[in-house]
C-alpha cells in the first residue's frame, strides 16, 4: 500500500485508512506529513464546533447527544468527535474513562470517534489538534465535534479553531470558579448550564449572564455581531440538546452570512502558515554557521555573564 | 528619572520602582526589556516556588499561608507572591476576587503581591511569568510564590519555571477530574489535599496516591529521585501549612544535594535563549527580500491550492 493509495482510500470512505493517517499525523510522522499535504486541497468543508468546559460538568454527554441528533437532524450525515485530552501526557492517549462514556455510539458507523493527548510540546496541542481536524475534513465529515478538556490558555487555542465553540458549566463548582469562566467566556458563542436538575442552577444562570455582558460589552460598530445564546440541558437525559443544536445552526447562519465563516477560516490557515515558518527558519538557522556560536554564548547566559536577549541577537548575527 | 536608575531604585528596596518595572516588563515595553537585560546578572538567586491546582481548592489561601509561616521561620526573609491568572484575557489584569482574598497579607510590608493575566499570545503567559519573577528576583526576593490556576498545558509551562511545584487538589471537584490530576501530577513535587475537613477526602487521597505511583513509575537508575510528598491541609484554618513548609525546604535541600538545582535553572535559561533566538529569526526574516512573496502565497494557501507547508518552506528559501 503507497502512502497515495493511503489517502486515496480514505476519500474513499475507508475508515481503516483513516485511523491509519490520523495515528501517523498525530505522530507527526514523514507519512502523516505527506499526507497533510495531499489532503489539503479537499478541507475546509466541515463545520468544526468546539464544545469545551471546567471537568465535572459533563461535556462528553453533551458531545454524544448533539452528535446523534446531528445524524437524524441532518439526513445522515456523517459526523466526526475528536476528544482532546491534553492533561495526560504519560499515557500515551486518552484516558480510558472518555473512551468508555462514548461507547454508547459506536454502534453508529456514521459517527466516527478519536481521542487524542498532547505530550505537552510547546504549541504542539493546538496544532496537532488542527492537523487531525484537516484529516477528518477531508475524510468528508460534514460535522466535527471538537471536546476539550478546561479552560487553560492551550484550551482556548483549540477552541480557536472552530467556527462554533459551546462552553459547557455546572452548578457547583468552586468558588473561584468565576475567574475561570471570564476567560473562556470570550471564547463562547453559545454557552450550555449542563446538569440543570442540580442545586444553585439560578445563580450559575445569574453569574454566567453577568459575566457575559461583561466579556461582550465592546461593540465594534458596524460590524453585525453574534450575541451568545445561553442555555440549560439535562444532557444525561438528552433534555434541552434540541435547543443546542438549534443554536449551533443558527450561529452557522450568522457566520455564513456576516463573512465571518471565511474569515476564520483565513486567520487559521494564516496562523498555521506563520507557525511553519518559525519551523522553516530554525531548520534553516540550526544548519547555518551562526549556529556553532550557541554552546559558548549559552555558557555566558548560564554565567549570567550575558543576558538571554543579547545572546539570541548574537547568535542569529542580528546585531 | 532614567531608566538606569529606577533598575538601581529597586535593587535598593524602592517598591514604586519595583511596581514600575514590573508594569513595564509585563507589557513588553522597551523600557522594560532594557530593565531585564540589566537585572539578569542579578538573578538566579531565589527559590521559585509554584502553586498550581484546578478551581475551588483553595490554593490562593493556602500561597497566602505559606508567605506568612516562612516569613516566620526564615527570619523576615522579603517574599513575593505572584497570582498569574490566564483566564482573565479581557479585565487587563487578574480578577478583583483574587486581589480581595489577599489583602489580609498586605500588611506585612516584607511580603510584596502582584497579580497579572496574559493577553493569550502564544506562549506569552509563560514567558511573562519567567520575566516577572526575573524581577522578583534581582529584586532581592529570597522566595517567589507563583500561583496558576488550572492545569492547562500553559499552567504546567509556567509550573516548570519553579523550582518546587505544589499541586493542590480538594476532595469532591466533579467526576471527571481524574483527567486532569494526571497530567499535573507529573510535575508535582509536593501534593497538598487542601478542604480536609471536607467529605470525600479519603477517597482523593486514594486516587491521588494511585496516580501518583503510576506517574512517578519509572525510575532513572543510577539518579537520586525525588518521590513526591503527599498532605492534608485545611489552608483557611492554617492546619498542615507548616508541614508543606517543612516539604519545600525538603525538598530545596534534595535539589542542592543531587545538582537539580542548577540544571533546572540551565534548562530555564536555554528555553528562554531558544524561544529568543526564534524571535530574532522571525524579525530578520519579515526585512528580507523572501517574505515579499508572503502573501502571494497565502492567497493561495486561501485558495486551497498550495498546502501551507509547501508555502512555509517556499516562502523561507528553504526548497
Amino acid at each position: 500500500v503507497t502512502k497515495t493509495s493511503l489517502t486515496e482510500q480514505l476519500r474513499s470512505g475507508n475508515r481503516l485508512a483513516l485511523a491509519r493517517i490520523l495515528t501517523q499525523v498525530e505522530n507527526d510522522t514523514p507519512t502523516g506529513q505527506l499526507a497533510l499535504d495531499e489532503l489539503f486541497p479537499f478541507t475546509g468543508k466541515a463545520h468544526l464546533v468546539g464544545i469545551t468546559g471546567s471537568p465535572g460538568t459533563g461535556k462528553s454527554s453533551l458531545a454524544n447527544q448533539l452528535a446523534r441528533l446531528l445524524r437524524q437532524k441532518k439526513d445522515q450525515a456523517p459526523i466526526a468527535i475528536l476528544a482532546v485530552d491534553p492533561t495526560s501526557p504519560f499515557s500515551g492517549g486518552a484516558l480510558l474513562g472518555d473512551r468508555i462514556r462514548m461507547r454508547d455510539l459506536s454502534g453508529d458507523p456514521g459517527i466516527f470517534i478519536r481521542s487524542m493527548a498532547s505530550r505537552g510540546a510547546l504549541g504542539g496541542l493546538a496544532r496537532t489538534t488542527s492537523a487531525l481536524v484537516q484529516v477528518l475534513d477531508a475524510a468528508g465529515f460534514d460535522w466535527i465535534l471538537i471536546e476539550t478538556v478546561g479552560a487553560g490558555q492551550s484550551e482556548v487555542e483549540v477552541a480557536r479553531l472552530a467556527h462554533t465553540t459551546v462552553v459547557v458549566e455546572a452548578p457547583g463548582l468552586g468558588d473561584d470558579i468565576q475567574a475561570i469562566k471570564a476567560g473562556i467566556l470570550e471564547i463562547a458563542d453559545i454557552l450550555v448550564v449542563n446538569k440543570a436538575d442540580l442545586a444553585g442552577v439560578e445563580n450559575t444562570e445569574r453569574a454566567l449572564r453577568a459575566s457575559l455582558e461583561m466579556a461582550h460589552d465592546e461593540n465594534n460598530g458596524n460590524k453585525p455581531v453574534w450575541k451568545p445564546i445561553l442555555l440549560r440541558t439535562e444532557a444525561t437525559r438528552g433534555i434541552g440538546v434540541d435547543a443546542v443544536l438549534d443554536a449551533i445552526l443558527a450561529h452557522r447562519k450568522f457566520l455564513e452570512s456576516s463573512g465571518d465563516w471565511k474569515t476564520r477560516e483565513r486567520s487559521r490557515l494564516q496562523a498555521e502558515l506563520d507557525s511553519l515558518i518559525v519551523q522553516s527558519l530554525y531548520r534553516q538557522w540550526q544548519n547555518s554557521p551562526d549556529a556553532h556560536q550557541y554552546q559558548d554564548l549559552l555558557q555566558k547566559v548560564w554565567a549570567h555573564e550575558l543576558s538571554p536577549t543579547h545572546a539570541a541577537s548574537q547568535v542569529t548575527g542580528e546585531i
